[in-house]
This record gives structure tokens, C-alpha cells and sequence, in this order.
């Protein structure tokens, strides 16, 4: 499956959230993950999230395809989010 | 089609994107609209967003399926966005 996360998190918790991520997923946008996961990762990283995040206090949207064929994605603009060392 | 659309866009210019993009989308998180778009909104909301945004500064990724039915979006915690009269 294809997985794209939105995320609005207090900044105390951030880079938890893109350090658990990054080991999954890619790092598309300042707050914006994306990448194919199995459904038992995709299980796996939902509850990471739970973990770390506050439920009262940040927001973290899961847009999930089975397949990445249904999913179209177009660009404008550059990624500014370097994916090499920044964590 | 259901569009999901997602921008790192500089201060200057992030009051256009939003104002521009609620006019046919919903406002989800600080940097995240969605919405369920005709082909030619969709084509009307790329053209506007390619106007606004400065394409060496700025960066809006937009995904979109054919049919919503196949996108899952799951949730954790809430909006943070005021969906009525912030602009």
C-alpha cells in the first residue's frame, strides 16, 4: 500500500515524529511523509505515531491507497526537506 | 476526483495559497487542504497555485485518486484549523 502523512505536531515532539518516521518513509515535506508500506508496517507506524504524539494537542492525517497505481502525484516546485543527514 | 493538496509555501505568499484554495477545498491542517474537485476545478486549482507560488522558493505537492473510494484517510487527534472565518 501507498501512504502519504500530514502531520501538525508541537514542536517538543517533531523531530520524534520525523525520526520514527524516517525509518519507513520518505521525507517529502516539512510535514509531509510518503512512501509504499506493507499493511503490518503501516499498522506498526500508526501506533509509533499514537505514541509519540498528543492527541489533544497535535493532528496527523493518514491518506492511505491500496496500490500506488490509484494514486496521482504532481509537483511544483522543489522539496526544500533535505533527505540526506539532517536527523 | 478527491484531491489532497500540500504546500511549503513562504509567509509572503501563504495567505494567497489558502485564500485561493478555499475557495473550492477544505482547509485540514496548517499546510493541507482536500477536497472532491471536478477535472476541471483540478486543472483551475493547479493554474491558480502555479500564479501564486514562487516554483524556486515554494513547493505544493498535489496527489489525487480518480475516485475517493479509493483513499483511506485515518486520524489522530483533531484539526487545528479554524474552518470558519480565520480569512
Amino acid at each position: 500500500m501507498y501512504v502519504i502523512i500530514v502531520y501538525d505536531v508541537g514542536v517538543e515532539r517533531v523531530n520524534n515524529v520525523r525520526k520514527f518516521l524516517r525509518q519507513y518513509m520518505m521525507w517529502k515535506q516539512n510535514s509531509v511523509f510518503e512512501g509504499e508500506l506493507t499493511p503490518a508496517e503501516y499498522e506498526r507506524v500508526k501506533k509509533g505515531i499514537k505514541e509519540i504524539v498528543n492527541k489533544d494537542l497535535d493532528f496527523v492525517i493518514f491518506y492511505s491507497v491500496r496500490d500506488r497505481k490509484y494514486l496521482k502525484v504532481e509537483e511544483v516546485g522543489e522539496s526544500k526537506v533535505e533527505t540526506g543527514n539532517i536527523l
